[in-house]
């Protein structure tokens, strides 16, 4: 890979060649791929960069750890659209807000970019099968984006996961192991029949490539932003991998000169599962915690990424914010009132976020802020259903139409 | 607007002027929008239009009756992918076979592309409410395109609607009133409330530009394939709006010589109600049907664009296919299998067609076609959990695990 220098540990500083099948440093730390960024500068302009076609997270080639062989995975991720929402904006109280609809990728959320990468490096290391432990939005992107591709997946899950992401995964004809114990336990067996067959593991904290191509989300706000940077990006933060990913597409850029700063991240959490923002606000090592909230894909008790968040929030002087259900809630109820965007919960609680640094006086009308939504609501459509009250019922007779609108105080025009 | 004409009954012939709330004829006709070709041929080249930067159902301007000084509604529809399968083209033993998803639509199905026209359309006539009856995907698209742009919706829906739907159309800021009786007396109490307060009216078979927002579908697939034109297009038909606007969009294609000859169209509907299927099959006027296909979006038994289909599939030379609940879950498996695409029920039924079609020899080998999915699979899990089977369920074993896919003849390499 031209632009690639090598593998480095976050904890040692150890470096590895960045073969295909790369995992984590004999330390036990996490990996980071380092690029050649000079060479970067002066081979990839933002004016070679606008005149490419290609309007997927593929269009950042310089920047992504593949070979210049090496095909993209078939199913369309990345370039979701950015929506600057004025309205919202105004009834925050913020100078200007964006938002990301990260739902908008072919299996509904941000994680169909480390797929895709997992998928493109797996093709690379010759491996046939792709394997990885997770109930929720890595498993069903890794499967669709490898039957695309026409690679096989071993996919492990707690038994206790929903009928209905089982069934994404079979949809999309995944071998679905439902493993009767906690995810640990379902992680362990993965890992042993990984070991065993030497399949190829997504595992974004354990695969280095996966990062890289969460990154993408970054380098694509900033274009659409035409390279004008916010003060803040916000964020839902879980396992760790997709806010450590969104700085380093940050860093990637600074690092080419394509921005002359770098903004402030939000890392939003649930009050109930927030072990990454106890560390920052407490300067203490993080310790796990419960898991007790309903935005399922960020209820990370042992996040396994916190090194490198950890170093993203203090490296961009970030803020930290957690919120409770309700407010989670009342956020995806506001994205879609007044952006038509419907996030899953994990997937709002950056918004639910910017809403409360906003009502906490910490963010606000001097401030331009992005917010991404890393996950479409149709992926959870019953905790929708608990927030959003009930329709007007009655038979058809405007009579009673007019009653129903009165007694709420509705008044047509 | 420069190129559009005047709206032009398609039973009687009478033409009205173009205004942006245009409905039925007086005869009870729908109107079909007619175009100025001659002018747009002679502005529109096919080199003007692949420099346009814009990826969305916009970038066909010339050919949407929208005036020129009309802001294209905020959320971005259209421009969904259309992927080549080689490996299920071999499988079903035709000659190349493409998937166009439009499943990737803001809110996750092809109806977006008439509600964006909607709500352009209402924002033309100065409405500020637009209203429809609906339970589907008519009704969560207009709630979430109309609410980025700032326009209040009334919802009409039979209280059988299911909750989930329900839920999405309350998360966009939704007025929904649920109606105690049939489809038909919902339908009656929307049309004297849109009457009374004179609320903008987004039903596909009464206002004449939705299906010219649905025909962009057509005008991408072709530009997509770089105007080779394919023996077939297959899609799902219900109430028959889709088809009608896919088959407008490929004659306007001709008329301005973008392509040089027309595909033919495959119709594919449920068996349980196929009233169109049957018309054309026996060549009798079409009779109501049952709604019996747990393809709930295409269960129409009293299509209500009959004469626009009917004329579609004759002009075009069409094939009719109408196929099992069964045959539909089996090609939702199939795509997700070999595609990595998951679609709904309705929103598979083209492709459960196609592989019908080549099981019975009437395509294969020397044919092209583009299979149309209208609507992604997580619209509706409950059916795709029925259609996948069970996953394996074991404890945390590895000898469990041997057993297990020794049992099944699972030999993982």
């Amino acid at each position: 890979m031209k632009y690639v220098k090598y593998g480095k540990c976050v904890r040692c500083g150890r470096t590895y060649p960045a073969v295909p099948d790369l995992t984590t440093c004999e330390c036990g730390g996490i990996l980071d791929i380092v690029y050649d960024y000079d060479a970067i500068r002066r081979d990839l302009t933002k004016e070679a960069l606008a005149a490419r076609p290609e309007r997927s997270m593929w269009r950042y080639r310089e920047l992504l750890p593949i070979e210049d062989g090496t095909e993209p995975p078939p199913l369309r991720v990345g370039w979701s659209p950015l929506y600057e929402e004025g309205r919202l904006a105004e009834e925050l109280g913020l100078g200007r807000l964006w938002v990301k609809d990260d739902g908008q990728n072919p299996t509904a959320s941000l994680k169909d970019r480390a797929s895709a990468m997992a998928v493109a490096k797996a093709r690379e290391a010759g491996a046939k099968v792709i394997a990885c432990s997770s109930t929720g939005n890595a498993a069903s992107s890794l499967a669709g984006n490898a039957a695309a591709a026409g690679l096989e997946t071993y996919i492990f899950v707690p038994s206790r996961a929903p009928k209905g992401k089982v069934a994404q995964l079979l949809t999309f004809g995944a071998t679905v192991i439902s493993v009767e114990g906690s995810y640990e336990e379902t992680f362990e067996l993965s890992k042993a029949a990984i070991d065993r067959w030497g399949w190829y593991n997504r595992n974004a904290a354990i695969n280095p490539y996966l990062s890289e191509g969460k990154k993408t989300v970054a380098l694509e706000i900033m274009e659409q932003l035409s390279w004008q940077v916010p003060d803040y990006i916000a964020i839902s933060v879980g396992d760790c991998c997709t806010i450590a990913g969104l700085w380093k597409g940050l860093k990637d850029l600074y690092a080419i000169g394509f921005i002359d700063k770098l903004p402030r991240l939000s890392s939003a959490q649930a009050e109930g599962c927030c072990p990454l923002n106890r560390s920052i606000e407490t300067g203490e090592p993080w310790h796990p915690m419960e898991e007790n909230t309903l935005a399922d894909s960020i209820a990370v008790g042992v996040p396994r990424n916190a090194d490198k968040a950890l170093m993203a929030i203090r490296e961009s002087n970030g803020l930290t914010v957690s919120v409770s259900d309700a407010e989670i809630l009342a956020a995806q109820q506001l994205l879609g009132r007044t952006c038509g965007v419907f996030g899953e919960p994990a997937g709002v609680t950056g918004t639910a976020g910017v809403k409360k640094l906003c009502r906490q006086g910490l963010i606000g009308k001097s401030d331009t802020v992005v917010s991404v939504v890393t996950g479409n609501g149709l992926k959870d459509v019953a905790n929708a259903v608990k927030a959003c009250g009930e329709p007007i019922t009655i038979p058809s007779d405007m009579g009673r139409l007019l009653d129903a609108f009165a007694q709420r105080g509705i008044r047509p025009e």
